[in-house]
């Protein structure tokens, strides 16, 4: 593998090793569990796991993937905090949701074309990402695997 | 700039960030606000920060860049939960610290020539490595910019 395949490869596992990580938590945790707050006052699990499947489905877009299959979560997870926006999907719809969405996002992840990561992403321009060619791709499937990151530390509390 | 010099400019970026943030998320916190536990019966927030500089100052030495400056804390901020081990820093200490390991590491990062980066990280052999060339250097900086935000994601409940 040349220099430039390493570091791809890297990157990529870095995202599939946190996903692997998140979906654990989630597993070993009940529906009852996932229904409550991660600390007092706090968002429930079931928010928590929302708001990933609403945030990871939108970077099909800024890959330059196509658009997000489920742009209805949107409101309730990204836009409004917990209990605040549209009624939000049952604890066993967004286990589906979950598998279906990032086993579809980890295989286009996975048959992405090497030359593409480096490209710029979709919420930047020509110009900006001439002045700033770290803002590529892959720097958006970095920061996605460290957002579930985050909030698989608060998914473990529960 | 060439791709193997873009791709990790972009992971010390996800290192730069993550080290950012948290540092802010202290920084925006009181000393009795990090003294309380991130969830009910959970690590307190001090034990959170004196756990990331601990795991962070142990870094240097998977990376191959010498030994850990503060080993005393591997008792109290890693082998043993919250309460535990030996008795901590107080918070002010903890905040010097976070600095300084910080400080220091990223200035090493920053130096780091970019070939090292490719090579195998002390906890692997050369065995190990060489059937799995992604157990590389810079898969551990990306790995501690996760943790850093797995950890941020709690002490922002506080």
């Amino acid at each position: 593998m040349n220099a430039t395949t390493v570091l791809i490869k890297t990157a990529i596992q870095r995202w599939d090793d946190q996903v692997n990580r998140a979906a654990l938590i989630i597993s070993e945790r009940s529906d009852e569990t996932l229904a409550k707050q991660v600390a007092t006052g706090k968002n429930t699990g079931a928010y928590v796991i929302g708001h990933l499947i609403a945030i990871n489905d939108a970077m099909v877009q800024i890959l330059g993937l196509g658009k997000p299959k489920y742009p209805d979560l949107f409101d309730t997870y990204i836009r409004h905090p917990d209990g605040v926006g549209h009624p939000g999907k049952t604890i066993p719809e967004l286990r589906e949701l979950w598998k279906e969405t990032h086993d579809r996002i980890t295989a286009l992840v996975h048959q992405f074309p090497e030359e593409n990561w480096l490209k710029r992403h979709a919420n930047v321009t020509d110009e900006q990402f001439a002045q700033n060619p770290l803002r590529n791709k892959l720097s958006v499937l970095l920061n996605r695997a460290e957002h579930i990151a985050f909030h698989s530390g608060q998914l473990r509390l529960l």
